[in-house]
């Protein structure tokens, strides 16, 4: 009996697990920090072809992220004619380019905003940039843009906080008519940093209102590192599902404020219950939930690659488990008002142990059955470190 | 010199007052508590005419609180027939009905929810009750209707959000069919307590996506204590006017949750910012912020007269302040981007005192100058407390 | 080899459970509510020997619950005088008397405080009651006076932070001379709720100070409810652990304020990190950790006594789970900074399915294998809602 | 009879601005920003020398900063080689050289600590490192070494709390050790950032541990930023100052984490409190509360020195509303228990326009009355602009 049953929970892993993908973002590869300094690992990514490499190798152990979302200024210097050099490189190490990531936020020019910057000139600069990242999009037949915007004020009264958003409303408008017919564009909030007073796409709230105004090619993009504290991801989650108005997630934990920490790592129960929400959804209408899940980490303390093939791992996982919850029984139970009988449904399934039947599906697709240790038997960080070493103890940058 | 800019600043402040007003619930003036207990105090109103003689004193010692928000249960034991019996007493102590709010929390049957309740029976209960308000509130003149819902979860997998959503969308669909062609539904959003996993309406976003779909009479109530730590109140407000959709304020201060305090006793600066966002679209699009603005507020420790005088008297000042800053000059720092400078404006406005022209302005108005002196030297509570005491000692309740 | 693994897993499960017991309190099988209401259940305990039967049945059915905190003033309304007839009923349900905790809360006297009231009457007041309680303690062979109180402000300015520092700092030296020799004082904190602008004992650091000036039998009581959000609590665990000042666990779980949900029901990680840092602890110094382990929650909505065995079998397993970490090897990881070694071990424990282990205990010590099962199919509801149904229903309570 | 009173708060003020000082920080004159970036001045200071040449410019407008807190590494790149030209720089500009900072974060080898690092070769150069400081202090007299750890760990397991607690009290033991007999350490603490998890001084109460372990001459160094959302600040101040172990203030302000922004900027009431707590303690106690203001904000936005100035007229004018609190009145009324009476004679304090007073004292030391307004005329930031432009700009970091 147990081993029938055991059976079908191997099943229903494996099945969870072939219509599972999770895009890897290219900066997770390169030497990141906090303000008060970056520690140089020294086989860290130093190129756009380096972090593709390793996005090859996580890809290659885990067999679930064959992309990998690109950050326009550091990973297409030239722009537009950087692409057929990134796709070749891509190419060569056995992934594709998924989102694209532009950057209106590092320049000199954005000291004041970017789409809601007072300066038309600036404003416009932006936009172009953008535009191009479309481009780029088109190119690398990437369906997702991804559009995150330090925007906004850290001290009270210094913006027109409705002008500002009358500013977003036009641009993105505009920007929407710039998108091929299967492209996206997905609108990211933050509550705050660097824009310490008002951001000004703050929740969720705020992006659905922009995202809506632009045009049907424009969703939320849900940053699990992005909400006040306490607050209920997944049922905004629910919510941006029910009205079609989610696009995808970029995955990462926090204790605090946007730490940018490995998926899981300080509440992996929160990321059970958000995969919960969208197989539920998929289990009511019976249609799939069409979402980008991508990682967005930073990773300063831990050696990169590994880190990322723990995140894909951990994904994985916390995927699997919520693919064992009973949805016609929660469903009743739920109907029934019955509280406890739901919640012990509900935690049973996060509570079964899937690593083994994660290992068999491994096996099973020829992958390593422990990717982690693969890894690390391999040798790659050390042959890394000798060619990148010197290039990498070549940065530094002092907080002060 | 100075004297003239004091003159203007004085006429300002008059102004400002002049448009002022902010309505008092009648449950501020009854003993309520926390979970673990009241503390009673002999003078507190025990009926609803009591409620209304109290609030026709904070008006007769303000006048700027000529409306009373009704709850219906405790206001309206019987419905619609207590309709006559409580105008009234509004009429006799000089107040007039004002927000009429229904109760679909305090009944045995809402243990899961009211419009969200698995329940059929439930939910049309819970209509029903709110048809009834509406009617209510036609028959005191009452413009808005103010929903608070309780409904929500209290354990992860306990309930479908989404099954749920779309039960609230339904409900009050069919509730604003019901609407007067004057009348509001508003909306109140809260993000925990007393459900403490998930609140079906946690957030503006929601509140917003709900009235929404409602139909044009529904508009979002801003509950001042309803939000997430840190979050941008103001900004919050500055969208909901930008997109019509702001129905009016329930003020309130707090540290940590929805403490319930007095408004501005916390922080008063996030007050005058509110306020402040209102001004700003006045200017800005020369038509009235037509909102209402109304006082939420628990008073468990201070006299509870005294605390409402105290409210209306921080609701002018932080109003007043507000109505200092120079908008013109403002908008041109922040088109230009002149931090500092348009911070300085703004702060200079918060930081004018304006209690000597508030003064002014009740004498002129046959006020007194003093509100709380006033009251204190009258002997009201005193006199109140000899005919309310026993009734209130009668009170009891043990957490457990 | 996997056979033999699992072994070792069994036995160290078997191993932790032995030594592992939580202490239930009285008032979780009473009905309590939030500030807006209760939602009455016609089984809830009505009497001081209805809650003990009623955690007789949760001792009976999971093994882990012999004792039961009482609450003087609910379960001893004559004082020092109900002691025989509580002790005969803890008897005849097969439990025993656990902590006694105090209440300086509910009367009208503690309006501004018991310990830190302005007023010395009131004080010597609040003293004598928790003098009662030490010396029912003393009869009831309790070693823990668990204290918790209110006293704070809510408003700035209308207290004398330090004057009532000062007083609590008198009040415990003079009750930690009334002790037993092997009696504590445990001093427990919260940062609000019912005071909501300062709590005299608002964190982990002022319950140390006090406790530390009031004596070596005083010890500081850890509710984790009661902690500013994104508080790391494991690691005031460690420094209380370290400064042997931790006397024990009031346990429940919470989304945002102290919302007494059932322990391990939102984050059940934090609980397990919890328990490893006392693990740990164990393992480092090769001595027991002396702690009280005991429940404090609220059971609004969930039947009272399948909530309480809910969360028996939570602290169960993730005690369990706690116990499998590999310690010496874990130590080994962290003085390398082997973060990722040290991480996936940590985890691989908490993701370790320990259920099916405690059944087995289970069965070996004569329980039912699944004890929420058993309890609902023994018709205990039933028959108490038959005979407290009335006495239930008959309390009543409005919040305004 | 107004004019009187008037003339009498008028004198407060004066006497409260004659006894108050801040002292500015080096590193808030330089190019800092946030991880994702620095917006770069021209004018911002280059070097050591051009700090103390803007503090000098800040000191010479306001009357109130006259002394300069550094930072060693950036500020004495040779340690103590550099003194002698440090002070040179100093006495040139008109100030004095006030708490030496040590930096024991930035080096590569702190990846995992340092006075809580792993390894012993570390700990011991952080221990020389901060030696060389106190030795630094002795030559520049000053008082203070102010030490910030961001010694802590970004993942739960992968660091044993309590070995670094142990570390950290041996070291600091140690370093008491070496201190003048007026020198103090200041030990500060910080709930995140940059350590995610855990970070080894969390909080007032680690602190507080730590520096009473470490000797008579170490106290607690409160930073406004460093505290839990809602925590009450003032309470910690009032609790340090009863313990005698208060040292002093690292002034900013913010809204959700450690923004480091301007002082009173988002919650100007708070940093009221703040001053009302420690005049309150000299008012009760009659003798001064020996503390040091200092200043900690990170610059990214507005021009450095003219946030330095807006700051240092902040602290004064919310220094002088404090001052302006009757407290024995205040006193009384908190021991009647007359909350509203209380409430308001506080709040009178604060809302008191001091603004005037203010710019006669600024007249009565020959200081501009508006040093804001004089800096801007001066061209001060234009000619920096051109001396320094040139080595700002060639300043550069990228995120990834």
């Amino acid at each position: 009996m147990k081993q029938y049953i055991d059976s079908q929970l191997t099943q229903a892993v494996h099945r969870a697990l072939d219509g599972f993908q999770i895009e890897v973002p290219s900066w997770g590869f390169a030497n990141t920090g906090t303000r008060f300094g970056k520690f140089i690992q020294d086989s860290a990514a130093t190129s756009t072809a380096e972090k593709l490499q390793d996005a090859g190798q996580v890809h290659a152990l885990t067999g679930c992220c064959p992309t990998v979302a690109m950050h326009v200024l550091w990973d297409f210097p030239q722009g537009v004619e950087s692409v057929p050099e990134t796709m070749a490189a891509a190419d060569m190490y056995g992934v594709r380019i998924g989102a694209i990531n532009p950057n209106v936020f590092e320049s000199q020019i954005y000291k004041h905003g970017s789409l809601a910057n007072p300066d038309p000139n600036i404003r416009n600069e932006a936009i172009r940039h953008i535009e191009d990242c479309i481009e780029i999009a088109s190119r690398t037949a990437s369906r997702d843009i991804s559009l995150w915007f330090t925007d906004g004020s850290s001290y009270p009264g210094t913006a027109s906080i409705r002008e500002r958003k009358q500013l977003f409303t036009d641009a993105l408008a505009t920007l929407h008519g710039q998108l091929d017919g299967g492209q996206r564009l997905l609108v990211e909030y933050k509550p705050f940093e660097p824009a310490f007073y008002h951001t000004d796409i703050a929740d969720w709230g705020m992006a659905y209102i922009l995202a809506k105004a632009a045009g049907p090619q424009a969703k939320v993009l849900v940053d699990t590192g992005h909400h006040y504290q306490a607050q209920n991801i997944e049922q905004i989650v629910a919510w941006l599902l029910s009205e079609d108005m989610l696009g995808g997630f970029h995955f990462n934990d926090r204790r605090y404020a946007d730490d940018d920490l490995t998926l899981g790592s300080i509440d992996p129960y929160q990321v059970f219950r958000i995969f919960a929400e969208i197989l539920g959804y998929e289990f009511d209408t019976r249609q799939p939930a069409d979402l980008a899940y991508m990682v967005d980490q930073s990773h300063n303390l831990k050696n990169k690659v590994e880190e990322m093939i723990q995140t894909a791992v951990n994904a994985q996982e916390l995927f699997a488990k919520a693919a064992l919850i009973d949805f016609p029984q929660l469903r009743e139970h739920q109907r029934q008002a019955r509280l406890v009988e739901a919640e012990e449904l509900y935690r049973a399934a996060f509570f079964t142990d899937v690593r083994h039947a994660i290992r068999e599906w491994r096996e099973g697709k020829g992958l390593p059955s422990n990717p982690l240790d693969e890894f690390r038997e391999s040798g790659y960080t050390e042959a890394r470190a000798v060619e990148r070493g010197r290039r990498n103890r070549a940065q530094t940058a002092s907080y002060a």
